[in-house]
């Protein structure tokens, strides 16, 4: 049974999963759907009740019904490279692509679906309020007054992005910023607006889960550090990342999350406040885990790796993948 | 508890639907996304452990947490109405809106996940297979030769677009067409192509199923009518709907399709042969039922509103709306 990796060429965090793979002899394809149609090919047969279907790479061949698990990293868009991209070659090569390996019962890290589902915020703070996290107090708003409300209960705020990174090419990350005291917020009316209770941290957590596994690291707030400086992705900061214990009532409620939420894999980021308190900030079902692994030697990739390598216990694909009997 | 519709304004199906909610005196909401922000706002907050959000039309507000059902009819794109509409500001838009509406426990017509999944044509055929429907014998390929290896064993083929509708402003829908004898099937290279066994049919059935209600329709294929006009929303006919029973073992696989599928809604399509096979083509998630209704009177916009009205019996959304007890 072999292991799919979708991602880009020069994804080197694939290829530290990947050698892991190779080193206990698990079978691995690794592939760009920008690449289909083109140097990847697939066929996909439903003849009498039952599903078949190949996938080729480099002239490789490999069937879907053979695919254990399937590994979503950093995919690009399908059809991206053909000699003639179009929208149209992209949606025909996305839904034959994905359409076809939706059926195959292989295991997802992470399923399109949950990976979806997972990007929206709101339903992020959700979940997480659910899930028994702590969430500090958010606003999602295009009222003004309902801005203005909220700032007089929780004077020190800030302002984030709903949706993430900014669709530009390339992506911009749109940073966290502290909102200036005196701000009128008019213009929460011309787009909704992210205000969340400012957690004033001494630490930045980031707890990565691999199916049932979690790393957490923390990076300190230094002494000197300005209370400004919101977003531990644009903060000046000579702290590194170190391993640390996750809280008992942590680990269950990240289990909880994750378990409805259906993801295998979750970044999940925390402010950690002067009572040692971890504060919910948001989990990214597709959050980079080499900068945490390189600090702390945390074994992330080869936990990646050991759950794509699991042939699951309960997988009874023979009504899936080749269809049930009596049919026409 | 209200139903809220998300669909533009000049969409009369629609009007249907909520003329008939208004009948029964259950409150309706109809919105469309594109005009928020704008005409539309929202609000939610997170704060304590629970959720409470509302959303405004015209300025008439309604409680998120007291809506009972969601139909997702004919929806613009969040944003697209502003005043200076962007990617970014309808990315923010759309994960505001979707992401809150996710949270609130209501009953979907169709959840846009299932809905999105749907799409998948290759999905659908393996469903279809699944749920013990007929399937013609399906090929979906990027290799020449497995195409013309198909096309040997079924000389006498369709050809479809595996994604639906072509991508261009406004969407073209791209007919089934009939294979030409002869074809040497390089082009398949250069995009998957979906190649089908023609189905000699004697009529077309489109099969209504609005949650567990099934409402069939057959328009007869006329004696005079041209092999190579096989997709009946292109082909001249005279010929009208007409209603139809659906065999008992149709219902059943139907139902198994919707359940597995997560919809409510789903608009079959089925050629019927000379043996009165009913062969399974293609599941719209969001099929247009006004043709029919006009031709058969069978009354499918009442059994829309009807879902649309239900409470349902095991609707506890306690945990889902609130938040459990005990969060920080």
């Amino acid at each position: 049974m072999t292991v799919l990796v979708l991602t880009s060429e020069e994804d080197v965090t694939a290829d530290l999963v990947v050698a892991r793979l190779n080193g206990s002899g698990i079978p691995v394809v690794r592939l760009d759907p920008a690449e289909l149609p083109g140097d990847v090919a697939l066929s996909g047969e439903y003849v009498h009740g039952a599903f078949r279907g190949h996938l080729s790479v480099g002239g490789r061949l490999v069937s879907m019904g053979g695919l254990r698990s399937v590994w979503v990293r950093r995919p690009g868009v399908p059809g991206a490279r053909a000699a003639e991209p179009s929208g149209w070659l992209t949606e025909e090569a996305s839904q034959a692509f994905y359409g076809m390996l939706r059926g195959i019962g292989a295991r997802w890290m992470n399923h399109p679906d949950a990976a979806r589902r997972a990007r929206h915020k709101p339903w992020q703070l959700h979940l997480a309020q659910r899930s028994r996290l702590p969430v500090p107090a958010t606003l999602i708003t295009t009222f003004p007054q309902a801005a203005r409300d909220f700032s007089q209960r929780y004077p020190d705020l800030v302002v984030k992005p709903v949706s993430g990174s900014h669709p530009q090419e390339p992506p911009r990350v749109v940073p966290t910023s502290r909102v200036a005291p005196g701000v009128d917020f008019t213009a929460v009316a011309f787009g909704p607006t992210l205000l969340q209770r400012r957690v004033d941290k001494r630490a930045d957590i980031r707890l990565t889960a691999v199916g049932p596994r979690i790393l957490a690291a923390r990076k300190a707030v230094a002494p000197d550090a300005h209370p400004d400086d919101v977003d531990v992705r644009f903060a000046p900061s000579d702290e590194p990342w170190r391993p640390v214990e996750v809280p008992a009532r942590i680990t269950e409620a990240v289990h909880r999350y994750l378990r409805e939420a259906e993801l295998a894999y979750g970044a999940f980021d925390f402010a950690e406040d002067a009572d040692g308190i971890w504060w919910f900030l948001e989990c990214n079902q597709s959050g980079q885990f080499g900068f945490i692994e390189m600090d702390t030697g945390q074994p992330i990739a080869h936990a990646v790796a050991d759950w794509l390598a699991q042939e699951s216990p309960d997988d009874d694909r023979s009504g899936q993948a080749h269809g049930p009997p009596g049919c026409p």
